[in-house]
């Protein structure tokens, strides 16, 4: 699921990464395509993320991205996806002044979503993405509620229960406030998942994170193996 | 599919069973995740039970549990799921008086599963789910609007339209009537799947399933081998 | 996923088709799934036809059909299937006049829908469903907003992005007009899909869908081998 070297001789290509994500971008979208999206004329070009697998990996990815090529999130979609597994998919469309702006967040976002994506974890049942960063940027923020510059984690796992667990161990464990939280039928799209975004110190935050983790490994690892990354996962 | 003999060592764990489903309790939930799931104060502790594969089949057992364990049910999910298939799976939560009485609702209706999951069957193509009681409680009414102490039978197959068929032979065989039911886009979360909830005298319902069961077997058959149970199918 | 020999000697049962499509009529429904599908007193029969994969081989095939064999339809579902891909299955129900109508539907729509599934292809990662008819009938305009009597294109590809640099690309091949357009949370079933439908000249639009599927082909051919038909593939 790493960066492949086939190029396919489009110039809308940019690259794939892991978690089956493809990056794209366009110079100037068609008049219609600019509609149906509702993309703002001060944007020409756009930026394209789309992934089966993860959301989170990638949300985190683009975040980071978008510190340093200008781009704006104009659409966000969490499909029902992560193919076998219970969670999300994701569709990015971003605007940018002019195409090298664009291609160059996709380029950002990519490289990072292979390093992102270690941190989706499955085994033969169950899948979870734990997610920390010290410094929420503006798509953070604008996804999650995640206080701007502040610390930032992302505790999901499916099946959905288990999620409730790993977030309970979590909020013992370390000083950490909920500032975003998703379940089935409310924010999510019906997806077997709970999804709970913690802000607070950076080291708080990292404690809680890595508690959700062990225990939603723990409780997952009574479905089958340990979970592994979807990087080395082979079930 | 079944109980395995793992145990990770978490005090919040309670067991496996049929389907993909894992039960847990918490004794005392942090406030972040009581409020986030809407926990009134009067329940201490809390009983999760969470599957990726089938819906009525976990109700119809937590349905009886909750006539021996004292529990509420508090909340209840039907994400898009049942793995490969296109059902539901599950998430319920439901609030205890206190932790002996969470752990004993969830290690009754995690037994009860493993019985009920017999009559969730699947074949390369199909699946459904086909159950019924002579006395639904307080979560059969609660979930499906069946009426409390008499027969109530859950009618479920999927691709969607066999279950027309199927619940259209069902009401022709004998004197029920429809107390709940959905489609894809209605109470339903996208699935694949028309589910029709019946009531009426037991040996009417049990009619009526078993005849739905015959004509939806009969018509996945159409689509590969005669559907098996779960518990048994190696497709 | 043609039709096979087997008939399993209902009444109900016509057929099963490619996308693991079954065609089922019922002579006269049960007052209570009369009820429950809201279907008018003056469609004394019903027909059927449900898949899990495929929304728009369906669709247009239904609407060919519907122009030999009298029929209305009374309710759509695009539930979130396509088994191991990321778009619809669907769920149509159609009023007829009487039985020997309903079969006559099913068994025209079943033929086509084998003919039309050539058009849905996947690889191991993407899927896409590339259509387009000379005249749009009543069930297109219906679903879709085609006008009547002109050429109709769909143009739908997952994962999602992959659709709108299919789109753009089609609207700048040839002069074509949006009538239509879903995403995951708008229209569609949470799929990991964008679908476009166009409307122009016949010429036009065929140019336009045919422009998508190179592109979509050759985005999607960056995760994997080049997309084939459903009916050829072995993934």
């Amino acid at each position: 699921m790493t960066n492949n070297i086939f190029s396919p001789g489009l110039t809308e290509y940019v690259g794939v990464a892991a978690g089956h994500t493809i990056g794209m971008v366009i110079a100037n979208p068609d008049p219609a395509v600019r509609m149906l999206l509702e993309i703002p004329d001060k944007y020409p070009s756009i930026a394209i993320l789309t992934s089966r697998v993860g959301a989170a990996a990638q949300a985190f990815a683009i975040d980071e991205a978008a510190k340093s090529a200008q781009a704006d999130l104009l659409r966000f979609e969490l499909p029902r996806d992560t193919e076998g597994y219970s969670g999300h998919g994701n569709l990015f469309v971003l605007g940018c002044p002019d195409i090298s702006d664009a291609r160059r967040l996709v380029e950002l976002a990519l490289a990072r979503i292979d390093e992102n994506a270690e941190r989706i974890y499955i085994n033969e049942v169950g899948h979870m993405e734990m997610h920390y960063t010290a410094h929420a940027g503006v798509i953070l923020h604008q996804l999650f509620d995640a206080p701007l510059q502040r610390g930032f984690g992302f505790i999901c796992a499916g099946p959905a229960g288990i999620s409730i667990v790993a977030a309970d161990a979590a909020m013992k464990a370390a000083p950490v406030e909920v500032c975003w939280y998703g379940t089935a039928s409310y924010r999510l799209s019906m997806t077997n998942e709970v999804i709970v975004g913690i802000t607070g110190d950076y080291s708080a935050v990292k404690k809680a994170v890595d508690t959700a983790y062990q225990t939603a490994s723990t409780l997952m690892e009574t479905f089958g193996s340990k979970p592994e990354s979807i990087l080395y996962f082979n079930g």
